[in-house]
C-alpha cells in the first residue's frame, strides 16, 4: 500500500499544538486515515501533555526507512528533536525557540528528499523566536528560504459547496499579505503580480491537479475602480498583466469587484480567488470556513499545508483546543499528495 | 389601520426599476404587506412597461391625504411624474435625466414632511444624469443635500441567523466609501471616525429600536495592525476614538482584525459591523447577502433604503429582474417605521 507519510510539526511546545496532535490521535478520522502521520517533536514533552491532558498516548520511533503504516489509535509516530528545557504549557520560554525551528527543519529537509510527501504545521509563536535573538517572520518565510522558494504565495482554502457543485473548497490566494494598508497600492506592480500569478497557476495545476484553472482576480479599489473613477491601478497594473497572461491561454477572470466575485455567479465557476490583499480576500474565506480553514503555502518545491489559528497558549493543556483546522490541513495535504502523485 | 407609508422610485426609467414594481404588484407578498406603496414614475411609461413584460397592472391615482389602504394585487397607487421623452427598455435617454431627479425630490420631500414614512429606491444610472449636464454623484449625496443632512453613512444588511439567533440580520457599515484604496488610510481621521460612530449609534437606536446597540469595529490594517506591527492607524486613530466613545458609555468592541469579526464568535455578539473601508466590510455582506441585500442610508432624517444592484439595462423589459433585494428593501423599511413609531 502506497499511502502518503506527512511529517507534523506541534510548532511551540507551550501552546496547543502538542494538545492538538494527542487529541488527534484519539480519534476515528486518524485510525482511518489513508496517509501515514509523522510527529517531528519532543517525546517527553508530549508525553508529558498527554498526561496533563488525561489522554492515552502511546509513541512509536520511526526510522523513514520504515516501510509506511497507516496509523494506529492512540499511538503516534515519531521523530524525536530534544527540547532543552521542560516544556510548561502556557508558558513561552525562549530556551525552546531553537527547538521549534529545529523540528521545522528536519521536517523540510524530509520534505524535499523525498521521506515525506508534505509537511503539516501547528501554529509557533513569532514573537519568543524573535526574543530568543533569532531573527524570525514566519513559518512560510523560513521555509521559503529553507527550500530556496523564490516567491512563497500564501492561500486559504476552506470546504465550501458551490451552487452547481462544481468546487467544493473555497480557495483564496493573496498578491500582498501582511503589509500595512496604505503601502498595498505601491506594492503591487506588474512584475510582482504576474509572478504571483505565475505560482499560483503553476501550483493549481501541478499541486491541485487541476487542468487550466480558472482563476478569478480582484481588482484594487472599491468596483475594481470603476473605469478609473475611483484608482488607476485597475488600468495601469492589473488589467494589462491578466490580459497578457490570458493572451497566453490562462483561464483568467478580473479584475471583478470584489463584493461580486465572492457571490454565486462567479464562485460556481472558480478553481480559485486571488485577492490583491489581507482584509479583501480572508473575511469571507474565515467566514465561510470558520473552524475548519486551512492555510497552504504555494510557491514552495514542497507541499506544505497549516491550521490558520495561532498558539492559544491560554488553551494549552486544557484539553479544549479544537482539531477542525488541523484536520482540514491534513486533508489539504492528503488531497494534494494524491493529486500529485 | 394606522399602517406605515412609503414612497418608491423606480429611478432609471430605461432600467429594471420600473419592472421590479410592475412584478412586485403581482406578487402574494405585496397583497399581503402592512404598508401602502405609492411608486412616484410616469403612469404611461408603467402601463407600457407592463404591457411588453405582458404584466397585469392597474393604476390608482392617490392624494397622500387619502386615508392610508393596504394594497391590491396587480394595482400599483401611483403620484405621477411626467417623462419627457417615451421610454425604450435598456435605452438611456438624457432627455429623461431631469425625471428621475424629480422623482426622487418628490419623494424624498414628501417623507420630510410626513406624507411617507420611509423612501425606497430602486437604481438610477449615474452616468447619463452627469451625461445630461447636471452634476451628480449619486442618490446617497442628493438625498444628503436634499435633507440637509450633515453626514450620510452607508450601511448593506442582509438576513444572517447567528449561531444563537440573538439576531437575524448581519449589518455592516462603512466608515468610508467610494474611495481609490491608497486614499483610506488619510480620510480616516479622529473626527470622521467619531462622526460615522455617532450616526451609527444614534441611528442603531433611533431607526432601529436597539437601546445600547453593540456595534463591532473593524481595524484598518491586517490583523489590526498587530500592535503596531503592521501600521499605526490603529494605535493612533482608532483605538483612541473607541476609547472615548466607550468611556461615554457605548459599547464599541473594537479595533478587531476583519478576518476575525466575521465570526461566530463576534457576529453572535453584535448589532451592527462598521468597516473601515469598502471591500473590507462589503465582500462578506454580499456572500451572506447574495440577492436580497439592501441599502440603508444612515445620517439622513428620513428612512430611505435601496436596493443594492445596478439598473440592469440588459434586463429591463425582459421579465428576468429578480426582486429579492427590492422585497429587502420594503422589508427594512417597514421593520424601521416600526421601531421608529
Amino acid at each position: 500500500m502506497n499511502i502518503p507519510r506527512f511529517a507534523l510539526t506541534p510548532g511551540e511546545p507551550s501552546g496547543i499544538g502538542p494538545d492538538l496532535l494527542i487529541q488527534l490521535a484519539q480519534t476515528e478520522y486518524f485510525s482511518q486515515l489513508q496517509a501515514e502521520l509523522i510527529v517531528i517533536a519532543d517525546p517527553d514533552m508530549m508525553m508529558q501533555r498527554a498526561a496533563t491532558l488525561g489522554l492515552p498516548l502511546q509513541l512509536g520511533d520511526v526510522s523513514t526507512n520504515d516501510k509506511r503504516r497507516s496509523n494506529q489509535s492512540g499511538k503516534l509516530n515519531i521523530l524525536a528533536v530534544k527540547c532543552p528545557e521542560a516544556v510548561i504549557p502556557g508558558e513561552l520560554n525562549k530556551a525552546n525557540a531553537p527547538y521549534v525551528l529545529e523540528t521545522l527543519t528536519r521536517a523540510a529537509t524530509g520534505c524535499t528528499r523525498g521521506e515525506f510527501d508534505a509537511l503539516v504545521t501547528a501554529p509557533l509563536h513569532k514573537g519568543i523566536i524573535n526574543d530568543a535573538g533569532i531573527p524570525f517572520t514566519g513559518h512560510t518565510e523560513f521555509l521559503a528560504e529553507l527550500t530556496k522558494a523564490k516567491l512563497p504565495v500564501m492561500m486559504l482554502a476552506a470546504k465550501y459547496q458551490t451552487t452547481n457543485n462544481k468546487n467544493n473548497e473555497l480557495r483564496v490566494s493573496l498578491a500582498t499579505t501582511h503589509l500595512p494598508l496604505k503601502d498595498v497600492s505601491s506594492a503591487i506592480t506588474k512584475r510582482s503580480l504576474a509572478q504571483v500569478i505565475e505560482v499560483l497557476h503553476h501550483d493549481m495545476t501541478t499541486k491541485f491537479g487541476i487542468k487550466n484553472p480558472h482563476i478569478l482576480i480582484c481588482g484594487l479599489n472599491p468596483h475594481a475602480g470603476e473605469g478609473g473613477h475611483m484608482g488607476m491601478e485597475e488600468i495601469e497594473t492589473i488589467t494589462p498583466v491578466i490580459e497578457s497572461y490570458q493572451q497566453k491561454g490562462m483561464n483568467l477572470t478580473g479584475p471583478l469587484p470584489a463584493d461580486t466575485l465572492f457571490t454565486p455567479k462567479y464562485l460556481d465557476t472558480a478553481d480559485a480567488v486571488l485577492a490583491m490583499y489581507h482584509d479583501q480576500g480572508l473575511p469571507v474565506l474565515k467566514h465561510v470556513g470558520f473552524g475548519h480553514a486551512v492555510n497552504i503555502t504555494l510557491g514552495l518545491p514542497i507541499i506544505r499545508t497549516s491550521v490558520d489559528h495561532g498558539t492559544a497558549l491560554d488553551l494549552a493543556g486544557t484539553g479544549k483546543a479544537h482539531l477542525g483546522s488541523l484536520i482540514a490541513a491534513i486533508d489539504a495535504a492528503n488531497k494534494m499528495s494524491q493529486a500529485r502523485l
